[in-house]
């Protein structure tokens, strides 16, 4: 199965509609902004000398290149000639900076020339030629436009000129990996195999030992084993891939490289890549937060051990979900697993949404699950949605994805169809020898039904796959009016049959508040629990319910989904009954009474609301947890 | 009122009489062998040379200084020449080491010798001077030799030469706080008011405007804001000490500071210093663990915010529960109120004699209240206790004090006797114009029951005051076989008659377990229970309950307290039922379930034994939890 392509589809009103135009019209511009007010933009002329400030960093024509990736998939839903012409001049202020043998690097041409691929460990000079990559494909597949194209072409010759298994190329991978899947991309896009096969080097030489990191070093100078993680797990570069056991090291580098190598395994059918994966897979789950974060510590920004998931200290970097979601997506393709697709919703709805305001503007980059403004004093500055990071990855990475949304909802094999996401919106593809417009009327995720209608040019035999999300416990399904028996295999409902222009299938998912709760490995969250209802968790914010610490939730509360029209821009919170501790009046105390008492504490009863955990800190600053406290 | 002399009273048998054998004989050796091993002693030979290794430290004086102490207090209650000559080679060593001037410091006379007193803030040379003081006092008052005594005299008229108001001295105070209460000990045996006058001005001048720290800094050339905690907190210098509200800073610091202060209100009657202490007192309350460990942070060795008191994470240094116990039982002179007692015996009971293994060798420097060893891992080294430490403060600190427990029990004005604590043993004093000897029996804190009797040379009027520990309910008390109503007035019993020879009191202490409840504002404690009885805070360890985070304890649970004499040397734990978690057997999940579920989870009945907090870490090596959750 492939995905079907993003011109195909178009999401339209519902969920992710808004999402869509505000991406285009606020988050787009809002994120060149910053770009060109950072230098960003102005660094691709290579004016900077040695001595002048504000050299261009190592990371920033990643950062560009996401941009144009992102802007280019909102001018396939959403033609802008604007934007597009913006576009054709920031690509060719890209395309002046390729140097004669097709190099383009903004930080090695003019701050460290001559220094060209001699860290790769470090350095992120293969990550960002993988953003380029992406970014011209995107470019051409929404305006069939080769200026960028033709660029990143030359530039992938060139970097399949330097690595490779040739005795005069260099042996290295990518110290953050990215490439890899663009070449992959490159490579369908163009029918070209050398950027395959380049791919599959990258993916297949990591970790092979001698380590090419350590031999890289010593080249330097230095000793291999001095270096700022002193693991080549940070790297993921510790063991060849079908070695690895463990998800470890950076997050969003294991993210971005599991999806490299989930491409690979699609191409080439490797079953022991597939099984890699599904071992990472599994200590990725065992290392994930509820809303579908991973990575607890800023340390490393990436993985610690199981079940290591405080609420309050979580990074859960917003480009880890966003990474999440690409490699569940491409887990899809390798296996109709409707567990993939849940855990992609859970990280799309939860720990990546998040990462954007809801106007648009504003991003987090760690997406705690708790935070105290009190206690948070201590640990790091209050948390709160900034308008730019000097690490400026997780804007452009959540406003890639919205834009490409389209192209994650269906997969296809020409005989079959997978409707993995429930998004309102149409699909156009060939499927079973005829031509199909498959139409999706819901309000999902606020509501359970969805409405599919299908039009076809002629009557046709062919599967209609359906998604279950793991989280309904009693969906009903009817076509045209008659209700169907639910047999799902592996989470899918497959219904084959000669289908007719017309048909129309109503899917009601059922939608109650789910109490959540986490394994017992897991200490943070012993002792508590979380709400959810759909595919959303949610979170109590101060602002709705004063001091948070101080609430909990009896098992036996009764618990009440309600749409609020006004609220966050319209959304269903959950609101019931909790438990308030009553601290006792400190005039009530004697002086000096301590802060233990032999007496168990009182509570009173008080209402409490939920929002969406995606919506947080779009209203007044403040504490949130996902977690309550059960009593 | 004043404390008995360490002299007029002897602690036999009962709870401490072993803690002061095993500190004689296993205790002293043990840290003399150290001292010797790590070059302590060989450095008051004053051999070190630029170039050498292991250069004498800027506080290995104190260590020192305080086995000394330690030592000589042994010998007042268990005579032991061979103990006593080897503290004569030691003095004769420190004695070597002085100076013409009298200025005595092994670090700065050979490793930076000309920069005396140059660097207050940071460098702890009057810290030195002061346990060096205290020392020789100790070994005067145990031996009645002037070795020692003579030197630190000597080294005390140099230091009160260099510092003071005068246009030609120094105007500065200790970094860190030690000799000031030193000096008035000094004072108080030898008279001479000069000393007294030194501890009052680093007292009084201590955080005056223009910052003495500043001045200093300038001197030396370096910026005064530039330096490792960027803040005059740390060192309780940010103000004069009468406009403190607040305890911050390094917690021994400040305990040893609030110590001098309060000698110096007690000397000087004056009550604005008393009102200082009180509202300090109150916010040290709003910091302290339920154990008397105080200082939750590792990074400043001190306080933090009110209520911040994670449990796992906690730092709780001995030496500042050690130095809690000597600055309450100075407010017990300034104010006979029985808060100030029970603070002292949480401290002395808890978070002080954890610091030492019951066999007497091995040492806790921190104090946390809850130790899961695979989730440590990564936040520091297993907890465990060990044989010594670089910066070895704790170990003499926790050996000082038992070594002079006996001093801290009564205290007198000669017309009233006042008893503190619960210790079997005798005290010789005079009251009301006799000899009087009073005996005290009994098992406190095993059991609640005290005898005390009375031998007189001749009847006498005076009034016995017994303190009526806070956690008693009902206590009950009988003077020679008859009932007496009890009145406590701030927490002690007043007993005024004419007594006779071989009056005796029963005191009838109830010992219930209580569960213990924290202020809702301790976030780390919320939903969490602890056990207590009488002075002693449980815990629970790994090697009786297994798997600690799994256990909750439901609020109708029976607690039994029972006497174990083969364990841990005889201890009274409490037992009782409580909830296990039961995790779903990894083999009955599906692959990849992930962490979350709506089921509630299921528990079992369990048995759990919990023993007294400072027996923790005596057997195998493991897990702890002084907070249960409850149920």
């Amino acid at each position: 199965m492939n995905f079907l392509p993003l011109s195909s589809t178009q999401i339209e009103g519902g969920f992710w509609g808004r999402w869509q135009i505000a991406n285009q019209q606020a988050t787009i511009p809002a994120m060149y902004k910053q770009m060109a007010d950072t230098g960003r933009i102005e660094a691709f002329k290579l004016n900077w000398k040695p001595g002048m400030p504000n050299p261009p960093h190592i990371f920033w024509d990643s950062d560009v290149a996401k941009w144009i990736e992102a802007a280019s998939y909102t001018l396939v839903t959403h033609p802008n000639p604007g934007l597009e012409a913006l576009l054709d001049e920031v690509i060719a202020l890209i395309a002046g900076a390729q140097q004669p043998d097709g190099y383009l690097n903004t930080h090695y041409t003019v701050v460290e020339p001559g220094k060209r691929w001699t860290n790769l460990r470090e350095r992120h000079e293969l990550y960002c030629a993988g953003h380029l990559i992406e970014a011209g494909v995107a470019h051409f597949q929404a305006t069939g436009k080769r200026s960028l194209l033709d660029v990143v072409i030359r530039y992938a010759d060139h970097i399949d000129s330097v690595f490779g298994p040739g005795p005069q190329q260099k042996h290295g991978y990518p110290g953050h990996e990215e490439i890899e899947l663009a070449l992959f991309k490159l490579y369908r896009l163009t029918g070209e195999k050398r950027y395959f096969e380049l791919g599959r080097y990258f993916v297949e030489e990591r970790g092979q030992p001698p380590h090419y990191y350590d031999i890289e070093a010593r080249a330097r100078g230095e000793d291999p084993a001095n270096y700022l993680f002193k693991t080549h797990e940070y790297t993921q570069s510790h063991l060849p891939v079908r070695q690895q056991a463990t998800a470890v090291g950076h997050c969003v580098r294991a993210m971005y490289f599991y999806s490299g190598v989930a491409d690979l395994a699609k191409e080439t059918g490797d079953a022991s890549l597939k099984e890699a994966l599904d071992r990472l897979y599994g200590s990725v789950l065992r290392q994930m937060y509820v809303t579908g974060g991973i990575g607890p510590s800023r340390f490393n920004e990436g993985f610690s051990r199981d079940f290591d998931l405080d609420n309050e200290t979580a990074y859960a970097e917003t480009c880890a979900s966003v990474g999440l979601f690409l490699w569940m997506q491409r887990m899809l393709l390798l296996d109709l697993d409707a567990q993939y697709a849940d855990t992609a919703e859970r990280a799309l709805y939860n720990g990546a949404l998040s990462g954007l305001s809801l106007d648009g503007t504003h991003f987090f980059y760690e997406n705690p699950l708790q935070v105290n403004r009190q206690r948070e004093k201590a640990l790091r500055p209050p948390h709160h949605r900034q308008d730019w990071f000097d690490c400026a990855c997780c804007p452009s990475n959540i406003s890639r994805l919205i834009a490409q949304l389209g192209s994650f909802i269906y997969s296809t094999d020409g005989e079959s169809i997978a409707v993995h996401h429930y998004i309102q919106g149409r699909a156009r593809l060939e499927v079973g020898g005829t031509r199909l417009t498959l139409e999706q009327i819901t309000n999902y995720p606020w509501e359970g039904q969805v409405r599919l209608v299908l039009s076809l040019a002629q009557p046709a035999r062919f599967a209609l796959k359906l998604r279950i999300p793991g989280c309904c416990r009693g969906p009903m399904l009817c076509l045209n009016g008659r209700a169907v028996e639910l047999t799902p295999v592996k989470g899918y409902i497959s219904l084959e049959r000669e289908w007719q222009d017309g048909d129309e299938l109503i899917l009601e998912l059922d939608m109650p508040v789910h109490t959540v709760y986490a394994d017992p490995r897991v200490s943070a969250d012993l002792g508590r629990v979380a709400l959810q209802r759909g595919p959303l968790v949610y979170c109590l914010e101060g602002v709705d319910n004063g001091a948070l610490d101080e609430l909990a939730l009896p098992r036996s509360a009764t618990l009440e989904a309600l749409f609020e029209p006004d609220l966050l821009g319209g959304v269903v919170t959950i609101q019931g009954e909790a438990l308030r501790l009553v601290p006792t009046a400190p005039a009530l105390k004697p002086e000096h009474a301590g802060l233990y008492e032999t007496e168990p504490p009182v509570y009173m009863n008080v209402s409490f609301k939920a929002v969406p955990y995606f919506t947080w800190d779009n209203r007044q600053e403040g504490d949130m947890a996902v977690w309550m406290r059960e009593i």
